[in-house]
């Protein structure tokens, strides 16, 4: 049995997507368990019309609630009965229960894992890797996407078998091509990080490095994961959020621009949200934080049900195909 | 009269759309000279059809040409007679020629320029700017873009000056709002380089410091001029270009899908294509490089002949408002 804790609370949606994702994904899944951290009466309440296996869904309750607006630090400091803490501190009291979902404050998320849960041995820092959805259908990590903002070659270098093993384990991609996120494709290229970078990736046995990778190339599918600090990481990731967002906003405008449009409108619009759909990474699981001692997704603040679902499924993959333990023993190498 | 070097080749679309475009600039402004460089014979002919003032175009003879695939710093230095280093080496020696434009190899463009042209006296790095079209029909400059991969906060302060500068001497921009490109919009947010870089742009008296902005944010409009590091800098305007082309991409996939979404492409095609150039930084002018002795403007490597004449307009507005005068004596105070 694989028991996964989800944070009820914390998200834009919560917690009717919290829950019913969660609900949802025990359905799929018979060796799944499911604790609800957060307060029990509106837990129990979002429950009622829910039907779902009784015996594998609990509820731990929890008073506090962080937002997004309060100072990560400050907040779990002083909210000890929020439902992010209960949920960290459950995972680190019990060996049974090593995966947790949150759709909260993810600088809240990343420093109570970081700071409360810890880390697998030998990693310097954890890294944050989100997935993206590439416009040839498949997908792409990146990693660090922010948990770090000033980063070393080491820890780069640590993304890069993190995400390796991350890629195969819970997305099934064998042998994942690795690219140096940098300002041109040459071996020569970037700044200081990222000459001693490269140099230490194209050295490594235990992942398949492909060379630099250039940002406007991210949705192209030519790279499985994308190794980065979380300075430029996050950068990376926002911009492409970003202007993919306003182009569709723009063609959005155009097609109500007048009576013609409207009409055109009518006959592309069903494939024109396919379009929408596929950009949206929601459909793609939540972001993981990678080398911390017990497994961590963070869904997007905006996730509903279904992304909270594919956020749970790939914990339960993350836990099944032994990702934890498959990174401590990589971390005995690097 | 404002005398304007043109690099007449480098670019994928030169010598036609380099001659072109120079020509159309020389209709529009009576007090410009323009003095195309490269190959004479080759550029006669590109002029052949084409009626202007001949008295204000002259030819500077050059036999070589350097391509994008060239290193840089090998290309500058071997080739003597390229018309980019020609260019350079005019306007190094001539008092009166003090501005150039060119299509062509960014990197030997850049290296040419600051190993070649120098700094103006207190510029500890000059900086890449090129300008984004907002999707509120304005643009945005963002500094630097890829001349400097490792920066300090000095040389972050010194791009906010002169890119104000800039914005206000070539786009007329009053008081433009200064933005610090970081990964949250709070003060205490990023690496170590944006918490000192904040520290001194908002005790600045001659910008207009408007704090953080965030990636996802740029092409908002919300500021006029972003500031970065030249390796951040580059992720951040090369994820913007590429996710605004990967997601026009699929929107163009998607009204090919089938008879019906053809049928609609029809009413909407000329609106969406309408959004295509508005994304089109083609129309918006070329890159300036800030901070050197004397003007330099790059264009898109694929410029038509419209691009062109923008970068020419470009540079004698520069030199007409007297940007590197005002970039010199805002020096002495930083």
């Amino acid at each position: 049995m694989i028991k996964v804790a989800v944070d009820a609370f914390g998200g834009d949606n919560s917690p009717y997507a919290t829950v019913k994702g969660a609900v949802e994904a025990l359905k799929e899944l018979s060796d799944l368990e499911v604790i609800l951290v957060g307060d029990e009466k509106t837990i129990n309440k979002e429950l009622e019309n829910l039907s779902f296996d009784k015996s594998r869904l609990s509820i731990l309750h929890a008073s506090e609630v962080i937002d997004c607006n309060e100072k990560p630090t400050d907040a779990i400091r002083t909210k000890k009965d929020s439902s992010l803490m209960k949920a960290v501190e459950l995972l680190k009291s019990s060996d049974d229960i090593n995966a947790m979902v949150s759709t909260g404050s993810t600088g809240a998320i990343l420093a109570a894992a970081v700071l409360k849960i810890g880390r697998i041995k030998g990693v310097k820092r954890p890294g944050l890797c989100p997935i993206l959805p590439t416009t040839s259908g498949g997908i792409i990590g990146v990693c660090d996407c922010g948990a770090n903002t000033d980063c070393d070659a080491l820890q780069l270098s640590q993304f890069a078998v993190m995400g390796s093993l991350y890629l195969h384990a819970a997305f099934g991609i064998e042998n994942p091509r690795v690219a140096l996120s940098n300002i041109g494709t040459e071996e020569e290229k970037g700044d200081a990080l990222r000459k001693e970078t490269y140099a230490i990736l194209k050295e490594m046995k235990n992942i398949n490095f492909t060379g630099n990778i250039e940002a406007r190339e991210l949705l192209k599918g030519n790279a499985d994961l994308v190794v980065t600090d979380g300075f430029s990481g996050n950068i990376l990731i926002k911009a492409t959020e970003g202007a993919a967002l306003e182009t569709m906003k723009l063609v959005k405008k155009a097609l109500v621009k007048n009576l013609k449009t409207k009409i055109g409108a009518l006959f592309i619009k069903k494939d024109l949200y396919k379009v929408k759909d596929l950009m949206d990474y929601n459909n793609y699981g939540g972001a993981v934080l990678l080398g911390t001692a017990k497994t961590v997704v963070k869904g997007h603040g905006s996730s509903n049900e279904t992304a909270v679902k594919n956020c749970v499924l790939q914990a339960y993959k993350m836990e099944k195909n032994n990702l934890r333990q498959a990174i401590a023993t990589a971390m005995q190498n690097v």
